[in-house]
């Protein structure tokens, strides 16, 4: 009963926190919008973590059992963001206004048992904050009109933007999100990879062959790594600056382009980036920040990405967990990798592949995740499913 | 001079079958086609061939040169193709009218020096031939109005065809393809695998992350395998038929939806059925005739399948040819795998890109081709640089 009153409280706290933000907005749904930035908190004075969970299993300590959380956990397949959705609010504007990016953030939190929370934004903030214009176009997805195609195109791009000025309202979301969480579990904090958002540059948007970016690697090799400095450039910044509001991990999602490379152009344009973001945050930020760094459909790198500074690789749903166990040593972590597509069946099949998946992990150095993205028609009956189905899986793999 | 008129008499030659078939249709476009079959020559009064390089290569036979030929090499990048299709003729038309599909089929042989012909058809008429209506819909590919969701829709499949009333066209287009080509080089037949074709029947399409088709196999894992049983039968008589009708190699395309399965389903749905289908067919198809294996982005599976019936493995452009020759000791030929990409590139690119990988994969038991199939926007003259690349490198590799 109370259980089932958690949606609607949720709805309700975001519809309040709607009213309250529609005295600050410029214009109803506009983007971008003018922001008044919140006092933050300097990160001493945040509130400490009660679960962590989630940051020992990255860092390779001991754990009484595996945790989990969900990529895109937050989002389309929860009816309470569907209803903040339907109130009118434009995607952008929904990761732009820290109050409602936060509400988001936290429904999961709310819904299940999840042992992360998930900051609620998008990869394409970088493209935007870098100049380009990226609109989300209800059942098309992203769209950037003014795609780069020619070395002459990264003219357009603004190389080093201000951080604070052109995504300051993420380190807003983030330091009230860790204001609110008080502790609870810990805050994920996360961007693409360079060759995952120059793929969107170059596209325009999805594309099923991904032909546009891989003929310029061919075409014009060295403006193509030139807008990748720049964009790597933009992502390290971005990612310290997480860290300062508040997230107490980091995630890179290689996660569109690099699958369709030859291994020559992913070790030439895709790796020695997502290398170079690890090494540089590691700089910036203590070791006990932990690293993850997700690369999809490049099952072939494990080995070599286990070399960089990532704490923990994130597996996609193709990898054997035996397999990559052997191939990373036990130089990082793991995490993933449930299909997505269980996530469809009777919860005794879940329970029966989150088991599978449990005994080719082990429960040491590993996060339970899905190996992929929420679908938005998912049921969060089925999510709750996996995540409770680790979590004792887990516990009673180690009472053994 | 000679050199540009050939694709004007290919239109001109087209032109003419045109206008003899039309007494022949039933009514314009229309599909099904009402077929008169023609008189088929049998094998032994069918030519033999000249250009037997390919054939040879697929069976680790020494060749003095790498031969070539380009998956798709018939179709939409060619202007003689599309002056046919502007012409009026419906896709499946055009798979259905022998004498327009031996046409299409022989378009690329007259522009390049390709050391293969592949007959024109498409992968989704065994799902036709099982009953279920496919459509080309134009700019957005093949549409299945009504595919397969339930257990129940199985009901729906005609799983014991007959072969030669359904596809029997396609055995008159090789037969008189042969006759047509007259040893030239050898003519390849091919089918999809069963998980592929499943995909189709059951996505109903293209679709993105394959969702419907990965959630039926963990809803009803038996009746997946009931379908895919069926399916298999359906290939094996239609590849041996093909090899009756004149095929001198036969190709088994794995191109759609294996990519996206876990290992685990891929061991379980895909694998198995392109074994069964190597297996069966070898027994009733001699040893001279080469079977070869595409199975895209499952890379990790070369090793197993080397130990199939397979006598060639095709690549995509994904894989390593180091790691893949390797994993298949000398089991099998290989196949591939330029990335289809650089066919964008200017031709010096081209060179450089062939040239690295004739290094890695040799110039024995090697099957040059591009890692996926020809793309619409391609020009033919970087396609008639990437096939002559091929035979003039290994030429000059195989004289050191």
């Amino acid at each position: 009963m109370v259980k089932a009153l958690v949606p609607l409280l949720a709805v309700a706290a975001a519809a309040m926190a709607m009213i309250a933000l529609r005295q600050r907005e410029k214009k109803k749904h506009a983007y971008p919008f003018k922001r008044t930035p919140i006092k933050r908190l300097p990160l001493d004075q945040l509130p400490r973590l009660k679960n962590d969970l989630l940051v020992r299993a990255y860092l390779g300590q001991k754990t009484e059992r595996v945790p989990v959380w969900c990529m895109r956990q937050a989002g389309r397949h929860l009816p309470e963001f569907r209803a903040l959705r339907e109130a009118g609010y434009d995607f952008f504007t929904m990761c732009q206004v820290p109050e409602l990016a936060v509400e988001v953030s936290l429904q999961p939190l709310r819904r299940y048992a999840t042992d992360a929370v998930i900051i609620f934004c998008d990869i394409l903030v970088v493209p935007q904050a870098m100049g380009m214009e990226v609109k989300m176009v209800s059942g098309v997805g992203p769209v950037l009109p003014q795609p780069l195609r020619t070395p002459e195109d990264l003219a357009r791009l603004n190389k080093k933007p201000d951080i604070e000025a052109t995504l300051g309202y993420l380190m807003d979301a983030l330091n009230l999100a860790r204001q609110e969480i008080n502790g609870q579990v810990p805050l994920i904090g996360f961007s693409g990879a360079p060759f995952t958002l120059f793929t969107y540059m170059v596209e325009g948007g999805g594309s099923r062959t991904k032909d546009k970016v891989k003929s310029f690697l061919y075409k014009y090799p060295q403006a193509a790594h030139e807008a990748l400095q720049a964009i790597t450039d933009v992502c390290v910044e971005y990612l310290i600056a997480q860290y300062q509001a508040g997230a107490q991990a980091l995630q890179i999602f290689e996660s569109v382009g690099a699958e369709y490379l030859t291994q020559d152009h992913f070790y030439e344009f895709a790796f020695p980036y997502l290398a170079q973001i690890a090494e540089r945050v590691r700089e910036a930020v203590p070791a006990t920040v932990p690293l993850v760094g997700f690369s999809k459909g490049t099952q072939y790198a494990y080995e070599k990405l286990s070399y960089t500074k990532y704490d923990c690789l994130s597996l996609d749903w193709q990898s054997d967990p035996t397999t990559v166990r052997e191939q990373v040593g036990g130089r990082v972590s793991l995490q993933g990798n449930l299909d997505s597509a269980a996530i469809y069946a009777a919860p005794e099949v879940i329970r029966e592949e989150v088991s599978k998946m449990l005994k080719k992990f082990g429960t040491q150095g590993y996060v339970a995740n899905l190996g992929h993205g929420c679908a938005p028609d998912f049921s969060p009956e089925n999510v709750d499913t996996f995540i409770k189905s680790v979590q004792q899986i887990s516990f009673e793999m180690n009472s053994v």
